[in-house]
């Protein structure tokens, strides 16, 4: 035993005598090949790249130690499309028209009348409360456990209306590709989305190197149930917590319990996750991307519904925040299909 | 830049060529050392050892891969010393007293009033409802980062009136192998407790290694608020989670949203936890400690009203799941003083 330690150490002292003198830098794995591709060069990946370097440079003043570079990432237009419509609602539209057979009671009643009828019309007048009804009554009822294979068998089986391609390939490249490279400076990457936790969780792992105890989100309610010697946690249509605008900062708080020094986010539903990161000593890093590209994926800011992009952006020119321009600072915005 | 890379591929290849053929295995940095020394030879370390070993066995049946290593441990009663009275009531004690004169109205009010006057019969009579009031009251009004400091301030400046210690010494060394060997063993450990998150976030990382994202508590609500370019986050007088019994694996859903395979309790507030822990497919360990070694530490289980362990012991052996006792299995309680 004593005479492995040996060679490992003997190992060690040659391989340092290796490599010493060429000015290679902690952790001796830097290479020159450009860890973010897909983002064209200009202002935007030159504020990333110096900002990582800063942090990551222990010998600078503006050094941050691991365990504090917390990067958080909004979800819905930020890290995948968001148009023509919330995935997740689509989700709750399919499941309430699925589990129409068990609930008669909604041919009668508003806006599940609607909804089954096709009337969107209706559905979209029922505002902010009746859409609230749909998600509460597709997404509740059922244990976790369930709830997320229902999530993984519908994303399995179901495209983007205009890109032909599952939901989970409707993420942006150069995304991925700045999640992978935080992470490899040591970065741990947070998702804090207004959209559900549990719809998330069961593919953001997979997709983008997240494990669901990084993924925040809001929620409806769940209880502990015995069946026999089991546990289950079973889904109320009750609401737990709304992990937007105002409720980004109490989330990150609530989950984290420490600033992050990087958010990213495209809405005004952002605007106070970016205020919160953008109070404090030391350096932070603040992007917003602007969808600018209708020709590669769609066009919006200040007059949509579906991730309205007004206050933040003023905020941003204002306090000097990054605005990622898609159409000239993504050089591409896909991945190449998987299939 | 081509050279430094062929120098460093050399340099990788030698120390293959060094340590290869002499059996080390992945990682190469495996010892003989006992990496739980505090614990005493007996069936609950051995059940520690061999469900590590288990889990991490690549080629075994009960291999679990390391994102899915997920260990909690309560706080009170199992990773630091709960009687004879929870530290965080200390805490809302003394604080209600330090607050007082800026509260004129507590004189008449109960159960503040009976606690001013040292009149603690009174407010053990005020019940859950008297306790919650006081906590409530000490622990709001404040932002985030201050009660942190408080938080810091107070612990730095008190001892536990038995050992004469500060609070944060009075934690088992035990555990404190136990959670450093495995996060060695590419566990997540995190902790899931009926304390106040933002009360055990503030030193839980340095005194059991546990980051702030990963402690999962009972909790106070927040809210966001601009102070002209500044955010803050002000604590309210309003519950927001209970993180005790039923609300445990409700907790850990949350916060993690991934079944932990490692669970490690002190009390019936556990119960539900190691239930939820030990419900599902392939390898898992449910651990309760016995706090039976009056001498070194405390002697109750089934008769007191800190930490009662009744409901959960019977189910322990009822479900086989590892009772270690502190008199048998734990060769030191703690840490030698720093001092």
């Amino acid at each position: 035993m004593r005479n492995r330690r040996w060679i490992q150490n003997a190992a060690a002292v040659v391989l340092l005598l290796l490599v010493g003198g060429t000015g290679c830098t902690e952790g001796g794995n830097r290479t020159d090949a450009d860890p973010l591709p897909s983002w064209k060069e200009g202002p935007a990946k030159a504020a990333i790249l110096k900002f990582v370097a800063a942090v990551t440079d222990k010998s600078g003043e503006d050094y941050v130690k691991p365990v504090e570079r917390i990067a958080v990432f909004d979800n819905d237009g930020t890290l995948w499309v968001e148009h023509p419509m919330y995935t997740q609602l689509v989700f709750a539209f399919d499941r309430v028209k699925e589990l129409a057979p068990q609930h008669p009671e909604w041919k009668t009643q508003q806006p599940f009348k609607a909804l089954l009828e096709g009337d969107m019309k209706t559905v979209g007048a029922s505002g902010m409360k009746g859409l609230m009804e749909i998600v509460m009554a597709s997404h509740s009822g059922v244990t976790a456990a369930e709830f997320a294979k229902t999530v993984s068998n519908w994303l399995a089986t179901h495209e983007q209306p205009r890109f032909k391609r599952p939901y989970t390939e409707c993420v942006y490249q150069p995304q991925l590709e700045l999640l992978a490279y935080l992470r490899a400076n040591g970065f741990k990457t947070f998702i804090v989305s207004g959209g559900g936790i549990q719809f998330m969780r069961p593919w953001a792992e997979k997709v983008y190197g997240v494990p669901p105890e990084q993924v925040i989100g809001s929620s409806i309610k769940t209880r502990f149930v015995m069946q026999g010697d089991q546990a289950r946690l079973v889904r109320l249509p009750e609401i737990d917590f709304i992990d937007d605008k105002d409720g980004k900062p109490v989330g990150i708080h609530k989950f984290i319990g420490r600033k992050p020094i990087l958010a990213f986010g495209n809405s005004d539903g952002d605007l106070q996750m970016l205020q919160y990161t953008d109070t404090g000593a030391g350096p932070r890093l603040m992007l917003l991307l602007h969808h600018d590209d209708g020709e590669r994926e769609y066009a919006y800011d200040r007059e949509t519904h579906v991730g309205r992009l007004d206050k933040a952006l003023d905020e941003a020119n204002r306090r000097k925040w990054v605005v990622v321009s898609m159409k000239n600072d993504f050089r591409t915005v896909f991945a190449p299909q998987a299939k």
